[in-house]
């Protein structure tokens, strides 16, 4: 239906596939097991689809929650594996969303010093996103995403058939992804998608176009940028007001949709820091609370949003670094005072600008 | 006094440093903080020595037990770090031996997606062999060594000061790794380091000459195949039957003396198998009886012996990956069924052919 994707990374071409129809088998190494780990909700849904993929003596049934990504649960997992006689040459087959990733890719990336993984993600998240581009994210000591590494999957299998059992709110969040690869690459892209957005969650034929376009745009800059110490910065766009929305409202805000909500709030903040016009910020809203439907009475308490930004893994030293628009309208790493002037702004983005629909 | 040496890895060049000296200070990054790993009994022998590289507020001192580099210990490390405002740009510097090089390279590989680590090895068995290329060993779930990255520090220092708190034993196991690399690098090679045996033990400039010779022979490998597809297996000449020694002993052996047991057990495994002469394995013998002399008497129970050997990290299937000396005395990777026969040469050794000085 649509031509897979080669994507080159440090360790090697990986590849995602496109398709509407059930997933096929990966293929197996020639000596190795496969060992699958699979979200529960997922298995749940789909058990006849999954039977062929899930068939191993070694599978780690999950919930996709914040604590099963926490280092503290990785012995038990290192456990279960070694039960399952887990020797180099073996794979590791991750079914699930990022969370499911995470793990697996920590795994992967840790395990005998390097296991191969192939991935089915099952979120819009995940399939739009998180599943190329080689980061995991774990947990640890109370602290999100403090570990991880960098260890692309072998092959990617994208199906929109388990799109079809996400709830809307999922399906937003994935497509504010698909919203900020658009907006990066540039005002054109943006509205192509902006004028197909109500087909997104109607028309999987659609959403397949977008999701594979999303992809095509985000592996320009990992292919770039893998290790994200330049161009690759500007995929945050959105990310470091998205993580703090996140936090201090107890992750009540799906990601994608905090990060949709993160892109408008760093725009009022660069439109008040001069750098891009009001009738551009009020162009790129209304986009914006459309994909935050649902989510524009959550309470953001402005204290623990300012806390929560302070804690951001790109800032260095004192300053806050974000992802802005500069006057072309391109995201660029921008470092921030984190003073009285930047903590009125964002006051009064929250009390008079976020979308109520 | 002796040249650095440059190795090359994945993650660009980096450097080891030769001194008689007490060491300098390591470079510190621009912004960022040095958060020190530092073997709690090194810190107690040198503190005066090591004042000014530990002069830091982020100090983790940690006795070097194998269960301290357990991936259960590891929250605790990082909810240190994260006191400790552990952000991107700063550094971690490890002063110890290979379990500290293991903690603090397994930490500078996931937090925050990877730091840079510096490295001041305190053994000889982490000067002469550890501290170059690239491996972390993590226990977990009651496995040894079964998680682990390629990390390579940014620098290290090499300092002779550190080797005369060590125990004699201590020594043994750092020169078991030297004899090692010279048996790799061929006849000549071993015959010098024969000849220089007793020197090692009484004269500094001797012993750093030898590190950094097994420095030197070590490099060539791991620059040709540092992810350890290949080449660089034969550096674990010993080490099968050197680690089922170190198990089934409860590490009643150091490593380097298990490796050196294990180097003559592979000669006599691969005699047997009709691979080198007799009149080969005895002229190899009496370096290595010599090298494990103390441990000549400690018992190593056959069935748990071969219990260990079969999960060696190297096996794949069910043969045992033995690295094996061929007819040109080259040690090389060979499958070896582990069937009766097998059992009888490893039970005849164990019986008849052990050093006992």
């Amino acid at each position: 239906m649509f031509d897979s994707l080669t994507i080159q990374s440090h360790k090697g071409p990986y590849t995602a596939s496109f398709s509407d129809e059930t997933p096929a088998s990966f293929g197996r190494s020639a000596t190795g097991k496969t060992h699958v780990i699979v979200d529960q909700k997922v298995l749940g849904l789909h058990t006849e689809r999954l039977k062929k993929l899930t068939d191993s003596p070694s599978v780690l049934c999950l919930e996709s929650t914040e604590e099963n990504k926490s280092l503290e649960r990785f012995p038990s997992y290192v456990e279960h594996l070694v039960k399952n006689k887990v020797q180099r040459g073996d794979v590791l087959l991750a079914i699930g969303g990022g969370i499911i990733q995470d793990i697996t890719c920590f795994l992967a990336a840790t395990l005998l010093r390097g296991l191969d993984w192939d991935f089915l993600p099952t979120t819009l998240l995940a399939q739009t996103d998180s599943c190329i581009g080689s980061k995991s994210s774990i947990n640890a000591a109370g602290a999100k995403n403090l570990l991880g590494t960098f260890t692309p999957p072998r092959s990617i299998q994208i199906s929109t058939v388990f799109l079809k059992t996400l709830a809307s709110a999922e399906l937003q969040s994935g497509v504010g992804e698909m919203i900020k690869v658009h907006a990066i690459d540039g005002p054109e892209s943006l509205a192509a998608l902006e004028k197909d957005y109500n087909l997104l969650f109607t028309d999987p034929a659609v959403m397949l176009h977008y999701i594979r376009r999303s992809l095509l745009i985000k592996q320009k800059l990992i292919e770039k940028d893998e290790f994200d110490k330049g161009i690759r910065n500007i995929l945050n766009y959105g990310h470091s007001f998205g993580h703090a929305i996140e936090a201090t409202t107890y992750y009540a805000v799906p990601h994608g949709i905090a990060v949709t909500m993160g892109m408008s709030f760093a725009n009022y903040v660069a439109m008040k820091l001069g750098r891009i016009s009001e009738a551009k910020y009020a162009a790129l809203k209304p986009l914006l609370d459309k994909n935050s439907r649902g989510f524009g009475e959550v309470e953001i308490p402005l204290d623990g949003f300012l806390q929560a930004l302070a804690k951001d893994k790109k800032n260095t030293g004192s300053n806050l670094a974000l992802i802005l628009l500069d006057p072309e309208f391109r995201p660029v790493k921008t470092q921030v005072p984190n003073d009285e002037a930047f903590r009125q702004i964002c006051s009064q983005y929250l009390q008079s600008q976020r979308g109520r629909e």
